[in-house]
């Protein structure tokens, strides 16, 4: 993918948006914790929870890269993901705002889900 | 440390004895991930959890080592950190209860526990 330039404002907006999902990810993850920690009967449920969590370290800390090059195809995986919103791109340059959403729709419909 | 031998009795009190104490483990450690899930806050709070329950992992793995020639030492030791009560050792040998007993009232002043 060709290299994009971010303007200072949309520095602005990619790490506003970034972060936003990034705190809407960690929401979720603290609610599911708490879910699964009342659950907890069996000593294997622990195990869940800390399995669970060495994949979602994991996990997040791959997707969350905030490199310029990269930003782009992150953006879309949050947004098929349903951690970010298109509104969250308002300031983009058009053209970037398009192709997050052509990617975020392919992905959307990446076989490997099924 | 001399080999012990252990009678097929003694083999169930010990038994017994290992998995009440594993149990007791597990329920104190259900107990606390409920309640550090219950404080989640900061997403550094929910790695707190994930960061406990790989050193729990680990700690009870090495912890709960059933081999006959280890149990005096994984008894006292238990006994020492009160998973496991010197009445749930009624039925072994005196000398067996007597090594466990002095072992763990010296694992007791480890100095590095201080």
């Amino acid at each position: 993918m060709q290299h994009e330039k971010w303007s200072k404002t949309e520095k602005a907006v990619a790490k506003r948006a970034f972060e936003a999902a990034l705190h809407n990810e960690y929401e979720a993850l603290a609610g599911k914790i708490k879910e699964m920690a009342s659950h907890v009967k069996e000593p294997q449920d622990i195990w869940s929870i800390h399995d669970f969590l060495t994949e979602k370290r994991k996990e997040i800390g791959r997707k969350y890269d905030y490199r310029y090059s990269r930003l782009i195809l992150v953006f879309a995986l949050l947004i098929k993901e349903g951690w970010m919103e298109e509104a969250d791109l308002r300031g983009l340059r058009e053209d970037k705002v398009e192709k997050i959403k052509s990617l975020a729709s392919g992905l959307a419909y990446n076989p490997d889900d099924d």
